[in-house]
């Protein structure tokens, strides 16, 4: 200590503590005004860090011929009982393009790309085989896992936590997400401080954990007041049982509504919002939340990109077709009004798209599915994207993924959307005097004065 | 969870999230505005759901012959031993007709008739009669169990405790609510912090559980500044000991004044109030609650539909006169005033009355307590109405009194109305200057001005 | 519960709740509206309780003969080693007399006489003895043991604790007061949050108690920011340690900043003061922590009215003058400044008084000690007051002073205000003008405009 | 108690609660007033306190011979493995001229010499040579125990709770401070309410203490939001683990943040800031932290005298020049644009200064980092100094440096700040309109009106 270097200048001290590849550092004052009036830490110094390596991918990864991103066998479907037999040795450290972002306006980096387990825990696949997954992940240097599925919640915390302890892997070095479920049948009779508290219990006993990083509750509910929901959040954090929490498929103003009733009585705010996030479902993850982000500092974790929108079959698209439209918030549709036609030919061009995007990927040589991760993970408002596996191979084919990004250039990204044809816009604003018929009367030159 | 829908609008979302039968779906912007601004959740929100059944009773509830309403023998003072004679597994799924609400504007849902338990442990009753109506009422789909005896209470808690012990039902399946008695005289020297923390923990010791689910002050001490009552609620809701309080005969000012303590010194408001409500005692739930309700959320729990008011023996009506006078709230007698001729008279006017209730129930083919019950749960305010019995076969009715919910037309409700003839008004407002004599010297026309 | 009379009026309501005699009885809306503006409850609604014998003694008590207070012999220096001879068993109902008040504007009911343990557990009591004392104090309805010896202190914890322990008295039914001590020098260097903490941690092990009823802080540190003192006391009390928190031989103007940073702070305020009070020392008590107690609710725990100022020794009187002098706050002098000659002629007037206090004590038929406990009971501010013995023979004959009360009619405390010459009164205002010399030039006309 | 003295003014009793040596005793309603209206409390009233002896160095310590403090030979590199046979048995009272400081503003009172354990348990120390020094620094009255090396931390906190254990002294006789290091790569990813609570579990642990007195964090992390790092700084305070916070090498700006959201969401302010201060490191220490302290009550905790830079050889001193430079803070400079020759120069000058403070610590009889620390104590910001020994010769030859501050007079301080001739002065105010280039072409008459 007596032989460290006098840093007596605050500007000095103040341009030191900011390590990794800060594209925007701070000015003293300027900044910190800015932070002490926008609502938790401003945008600009929120950024990202590379792993251990000290490798920023964006410059200086060098990657393997475009090949090699198609080495191993990426049949989806292909499940080998004996994961050993796979030489993930390769990932002992931080894979190569994995990086570490803070998620939404907190503190908590977590890598970019994480775990999500519905398909680690789902049926068929053994305890061994969802070790080896897990093991995989954490050794590339993921260091979050979802555990959110809703039909195997509790098998997946149960197998979780036994793993976890096996591995007796440092508590420090990876992140745990636990979702609150509810219903309005069955014991969990809607969302309600009682239920919240005893979910929480449950799962800390499941995963024999101390306390679970993030909880996020699933749906909020109408029914129970938000003062309630942060009070019982709160209530959580406040014993040590978590750390954050967060929020899946809120609206928008239900997480503002959180965000508010938080500041009025005095408890921690949320700091992510899950969400569906791929190609063809772009709206709400590029319109919307990143003004959540901007405003309130609730950032976006994704998943999305592993579905089966991406193959060829038209007859199961038929039936998904809704999760395909692109659609403006304010068109108005009910199930029964749109014509069985219209969506057969909805159906044909996201045929078309997907075939298009498929000699794309062959082009970079490399799978749709791992151009979709790549294209997802190029989006900025993305701070960590969920994939999940059944097989170690298909986690290793996804995780090659994140080799591609240097590729995805301006021009690929362009050509990407000219084939998507789907990139979202605001609704133009609609004058609520129009929407009353008043203005029809009235000449435009009043209006615009 | 990569095959889920994608529901890519905010609005979309919103609707979907609101499940069961919502007569009024909340419309986006417009519902969480109003939230904002109201101290809670709004009333509109707030509806009530229908039992694992996913039948609604109003709707479509098939009633057996009205004859069978009449097939368990009505005699409610008989008590058989041998409790397990009685057939009610026919009640393992919900009972028809049995709802859940929201309490309050909480999130907590309830059964809309609960047990309480003043008679279960009742002198006399044994441990295993005690045990069968517990299980019959939770079997039934009743979760709230009201600890709330005066007199019984520490064998209440320390039974109940046994009993849900040895069921070993899951702890978010069922609500326990516990009373702070206190008296100025004895070791309970009136409500203090010391005095609600000790009974808490003295509670809990009895029951042998890790928490209560709502704990009921019954009577504030005006002693005892709100603030500390407040303060020392939220202490032991803090401590994980307790997940909401409410109150029993509290006057409205205490509530009010509660509430404003609770947002004065950030603490847990207070959900309900319990209080009497039947039949002959109907002004403090019809007049007064329901505006704590829709201002604060203290929803109403109610009690009282069983009592002995109900009897045709004019005599002890004449000692109990009290509870049957409809008195305006303005009027003030003391006991002393009224001449016993008038008292008398009122018992009479009485009896008439219960003459009438009964020839109507028994043309729908009930008991006077069935349609008593049945007339209370038809009122909105009532959120949970406590009923109690001692015997398994007492219970059963009480509970077919669900089933004569539909057959309650408004033709009925008026029938009855125009029986008992004591609807609630709210006494006219009185010009204080009119009550300082100034106003009798002045013209109306300037006081309609 | 189904036979309770409906109290279905809210006026009735809160009228009923009121129990005990209360001489002004609340009025609905009115009294609540003040409470609300008032810092805490309002002190109309603050009356006293007599005990479990629901007699008043202002009205109700027969006094036995005025010669049975000196019955029991009255020599305080007396110490008899077998305390088991008198025979207490007549006190184990509430005493005649003793009543309990809220302490402060607290919810906590004290007896209005309590039990201060630094001659309990002074050098040469044995333990048996002192278990006597106690067990005397609580059979007579004494519910308060002061433990605040600054040198028995820790001892006195202890065997306080073993005695608690031995005796198996319900924990509500009685209340322990403990002290924190501090000097600049050895361990505790000051007050801090870390001695706050450290101390009750101390008090709780030697006590073997779950928590302490009031932590009073002795003496105030202007060294100590007040805000880390009323915030470590709200966490002893949050932790469950604590119940309520008081203070002793602080200024107001520290009282008044503890409760402001109370309230800046949300923390739990202040309940009490302990202070000196008797008859030759009055300045204090009666003209300002009234205000303290009226403005925030700080009550008077008092002591004194044993001392030795009450002999008639005019040597040790001479060294002790200090605390006999009736002084108006604003003059100043020091130690050096008073001639020796005037403290000897202020040595014989006081013992004048003494004189002819024991004159009038003997025509009412008590010893002078006596008639000092009543004429301080007599005083309304004092909430509780201490008193402490050596033998149990000592600790009868100062709780017999109770019986004394009614007697101490107007025209007796009239006799003792003439012996006394001593009732403080508030020093004039003296304008700041003046002092700076400015008004002398100016008529005093203006300066009464 | 009842023959204490009655202390029955208010004023009165506010002097006789200032204990110790009170330079300007507070003055009643004033000083109150200044301290409700100052963020804590005010400057005035924090005077330091001496030790046990009850002697103020300051007056009447009689210093031995000037030849004493060389006594012990002062050959800092010498590392005796048996230190036993050293003879501190002369230091089990406190040290003659060590003090008691009030840290910040906080009632938190430390020696002002304090042990930094950075050398202590540095490599090549044996456990009975750290017990050996910890020993002595205890029973010499240091109560301060700073456990923050970088390197040795999970090893000095291992070793320093073995210690501790063995020693078995009272816990309220000592102050343990240990820090929170983070780093943007490994497992520590940045600082987070997940790391802070991790840290300070993993130093409970390691340490085996109930609780941690003052935890300090070593360096912001501007991706981590202030709001997150005050909420868990007073989440381990709430939960009992951590008495106190600081910060360590936080720019003046980052300190105001935080202090900023302490009270914006009501938490626990910081109390110190740990920075390097001595001879050659002024700037910070002198001119910007006193203005933390006086505003916000953030004291300095001091490090540094010890260092290199005192020694003679000018190699050494040319690579850590950057600690040596004595620069204003508006100056900017990259290592590239100055030239070889200037650091050249400067070492330079640096060794005559060096040779001038040595030739002057010999006419004082005592060697030059005697010196240094003498000078540093001399200033009033430094409300405690870290030193550190790696034998127990070594610490006790800078403890002999408290005796020399007496003769640390005016005219010798005086020639010290010549010698040095680096008195840091704040930079002149810069016009922000000179800046922009505006006010070049306005006439200066304009810009001084």
């Amino acid at each position: 200590m007596s032989l460290t270097v006098c840093q007596n200048t605050d500007d000095n001290n103040n341009n030191n503590s900011n390590q990794g590849q800060m594209n925007e550092p701070a000015e003293g004052g300027d900044v910190t005004i800015y932070r002490l009036c926008a609502p938790i830490a401003s945008l600009d110094c929120m950024e990202e860090f590379s792993g251990n390596t000290g490798l920023d991918l964006r410059r200086s990864v060098s990657l393997g011929s475009k090949a090699s991103l198609k080495n191993v066998s990426s049949t989806p479907g292909e499940c080998k009982v004996k994961s050993s037999i796979v030489n993930y040795t390769q990932f002992v450290t931080v894979l190569k393009g994995l990086r570490y972002k803070n998620i939404g306006k907190s503190g908590l980096r977590v890598s970019n790309v994480a775990l999500g387990t519905w398909s680690v825990f789902s049926t068929g696949i053994s305890e061994d085989q969802a070790e080896a997954i897990i093991k995989l992940a954490y050794e590339s240097g993921i260091n979050l896992f979802d555990l959110s599925d809703l039909h195997s919640g509790p098998r997946a915390e149960v197998e979780m936590g036994n793993i976890l302890k096996k591995m007796n892997w440092k508590r420090m070095t990876y992140v745990v997400t636990v979702k609150i479920y509810w219903s309005s049948k069955g014991e969990e009779r809607g969302l309600s401080r009682k239920h919240i508290i005893e979910s929480v219990r449950a799962s800390l006993k499941r995963l024999q954990l101390d306390y679970i990083d993030i909880v996020i509750i699933h749906r909020a509910d109408s029914m129970c007041p938000m003062e309630e929901i942060v009070r019982a959040m709160n209530y959580v954090i406040d014993k040590g049982w978590v750390m954050y929490w967060g929020s899946s498929k809120w609206s928008t103003t239900e997480i503002m509504e959180a965000y508010t009733n938080c500041r009025e009585f005095n408890c921690v705010t949320p700091i992510m919002e899950q969400s569906e996030y791929h190609m063809f479902c772009r709206e709400r993850a590029e319109l919307y939340l990143p003004e959540m982000y901007n405003k309130i500092g609730v950032g976006l974790m994704a998943w999305g990109p592993l579905g089966m929108y991406l193959t060829e079959n038209s007859e199961r698209l038929f039936f998904t077709k809704g999760s395909l439209r692109s659609k403006t918030q304010n068109s108005s549709w009910t199930e029964d009004e749109v014509a069985k036609e219209d969506r057969v030919d909805e159906a044909k061009k996201h045929l078309e798209k997907v075939r298009d995007l498929n000699l794309l990927s062959e082009k970079l040589g490399c799978s749709l599915t791992q151009l979709s991760i790549a294209w997802t993970l190029k989006h900025e408002p993305v701070h960590c994207l969920l994939i999940s596996a059944k097989t170690v191979e298909q986690l290793t084919q996804s995780l090659q993924a994140l080799q591609l990004l240097p590729r995805l250039s301006v021009s690929v990204m362009l050509e990407i959307e000219r084939i998507l044809d789907n990139k979202p816009v605001r609704p133009p604003m609609i004058s609520t005097l129009q929407m009353r018929g008043l203005i029809s009367h009235v000449g435009p030159d009043i209006v615009e004065n």
